[in-house]
């Protein structure tokens, strides 16, 4: 291929990076493009924490998927080449890793080579480093093929390309490291607040964390969009913010609510829309509908507006499946958790009368992943906040 | 400059773009390096919003900076060439926009020439696209200069080169876009939630907007990295979230509490360090550490734990002045706003006292910045839940 042709291509490869902000398919993608970049039957990828390299990604036309020495950590240490790459930042380019010359500054382990009953002949090491910065990983290119597919080195005109190409995945997987981080943060304060907000009626524990996943699981089953499905695990846990507004006689009373306190309780649902009314963002509009939205039934007869079918919002109606089989399948103070096979009997049966029929519908075919959340959501992480 | 030169220069003006996060210095640097690459004399730079073009940023070496035009409005039409490129996604290379050919299928408005006493010659259009999609603005260079710096046309060479320069561009405007949305909506979600909290004592309307921007002032002024005044930002509104673990009959007393009721409102500092405790993000740390020691005095004499001078984190030292300062000059239900000079005043005799000198000092440096934040946020924006 031309010099010209390389250097449009690694353009190409330059946008598709950081197009992708999911960390995990970044990943791939970077040693992907790498590899065919560069004619490599092999690579893997490692990123750096601390002082050690991390093993992420590992891809071999020749051998079979190897997911096992994914999490496997390396030392900054001239004890291993990938070692070496982190911790000076050089980039490696050897012709056969069997024929190193005398003085090489760093060791070679070819375990891998005998475990699988392979060869390793050209390797090509990268830092994967933003200018003048520290390496946050390294990636490594195995045997280089010519056009015919015969085992070949890595043409040293390829070294700055690549050098030029791992920049730019150092700067792809950072900035979607800072968007993961972000909403991890986003998401933990939403939970922390939320959560403060509904504990002073102490039977929620990890309420909310269940609400959402099952709420996400739901949108996902009947086929949402990735935007809506993310949209409702943000919003979902914010749905009874607006009990802020019931007062402590009633909130907390022990016994049955007066005919007057229920309907003071009922107001929660306008309180919380209007807690989180008028936003500029998505998932505090949705938010917004989902508190207001989540008492009312697919018959038309909840609250607070006794809306019906389809102009109830299709988040509200998830959320008030998701909230009753939450309420239903767990300990209050006031009672024991209902059996399984009771809570879905139940479900099925207000199938067109509490609950759209095509929720309830997506809710038996995930039911498996929503008992998984529920068994993981209730012993493990059990906050005592 | 050869081609390959030329290459290399986009692969680094791409790994550039792609590292900038903000989106204000970003379109600036855009329209730097697009300029630099072509050597165009001039440029501006346009960002869809619906139907219409928005002019935003103007650059232009024989002209002084005018930021009047910033905000100006272009249907996508072919009533103007940046129009037309923005609805056709085509780009545009004219050799003298005064001898536009027969039949061109858009129109020129030489009214900036005009008022500016200006003359435009070459230019070179771009739309900002991401493969495929629709153009999410247009690049718009004006008057090619040669090395000798004389007017010429922009080499058809370039085209294929700035096309792919507008791609990155278009992605890295994108991901920053992105990004700046996330960040206002958790910023928005931290204070509808927090406000929800605190709101049980009806005296907060925007007191938590204050508080988070007092600190942030304060925090500049002390000259701390942008790392530590975004997180005061956003983890100094949660500051009394442990109030939600206060009983209504203690919070909303009307009258004076009793030693015992005032000790148990004091563990408003412990309760709220609990629910923000153990969090893996920066800001809910910090958060933690300030809904913690914000009572806490730089003599000792503060509550819950009596530690004083630096044993008190920053950031507490911070939120504790900006806190009793928005307390003082703010109308409650049981006193009037005291005047501003009076609030000054006690804040002075209270350094070294209830605050820590530095952040005192700070305080006077910055005081016209904070009025101004207290005017804007009392009257305009007063939110009414």
């Amino acid at each position: 291929m031309k010099y010209e042709e390389l250097l449009y291509k690694l353009n190409k490869i330059g946008i598709a990076l950081s197009k992708e902000r999911n960390y995990e398919v970044l990943l791939e993608k970077i040693l992907t493009e790498a590899r065919s970049f560069t004619r490599a039957e092999g690579g893997s990828l490692y990123i750096r924490e601390g002082q050690e390299l991390l093993f992420l990604v590992s891809q071999n036309d020749k051998l079979p998927e190897n997911k096992g020495l994914r999490g496997l950590r390396i030392p900054l240490s001239s004890n291993s080449i990938a070692g070496y790459v982190g911790m000076t930042g050089e980039l490696i380019n050897i012709e056969d890793v069997y024929k190193l010359p005398e003085g090489t500054p760093y060791k070679i382990n070819l375990s891998f080579d005998q475990e699988n009953n392979y060869r390793t002949h050209s390797m090509l090491l990268v830092p994967l480093q933003e200018s003048g910065d520290q390496p946050i990983g390294v990636l490594a290119l195995i045997n280089a093929k010519n056009i015919a597919g015969e085992a070949t080195s890595f043409d040293p005109r390829y070294e700055p390309l690549v050098h030029s190409l791992a920049s730019q995945a150092a700067v792809a997987l950072r900035n979607a490291q800072l968007h993961g981080e972000l909403k991890d943060a986003y998401l933990d304060t939403i939970f922390r607040l939320s959560r403060a907000a509904e504990c002073r009626d102490m039977d929620t524990a990890n309420h909310l964390e269940r609400i959402s996943l099952y709420s996400t699981i739901l949108a996902e089953e009947m086929g949402m969009s990735p935007k809506f499905v993310e949209n409702i695990r943000y919003a979902s846990p914010m749905h009874d913010v607006g009990k802020l507004g019931v007062p402590d006689s009633i909130l907390l009373k022990p016994g049955k609510l007066t005919d007057e306190e229920f309907n003071e309780m009922k107001n929660h649902t306008i309180f919380g829309a209007k807690i989180l009314s008028d936003a500029c963002s998505e998932i505090i509009t949705i938010s917004e509908e989902i508190a207001l939205t989540h008492h009312e039934r697919f018959n038309g007869k909840g609250y607070p507006n006794g809306i019906s079918g389809e102009d109830i919002p299709l988040s509200g109606r998830i959320v008030a499946l998701a909230d009753v089989f939450d309420a239903l399948a767990s300990k209050r103070c006031y009672k024991d958790a209902w059996s399984i096979e009771n809570v879905v009997a139940h479900i099925k049966k207000e199938s067109g009368q509490h609950f759209d029929p095509k929720v309830v519908e997506a809710f038996e075919n995930c039911l498996e992943r929503i008992l998984k959340v529920r068994e993981e959501y209730s012993i493990h992480k059990a906050q005592s906040i």
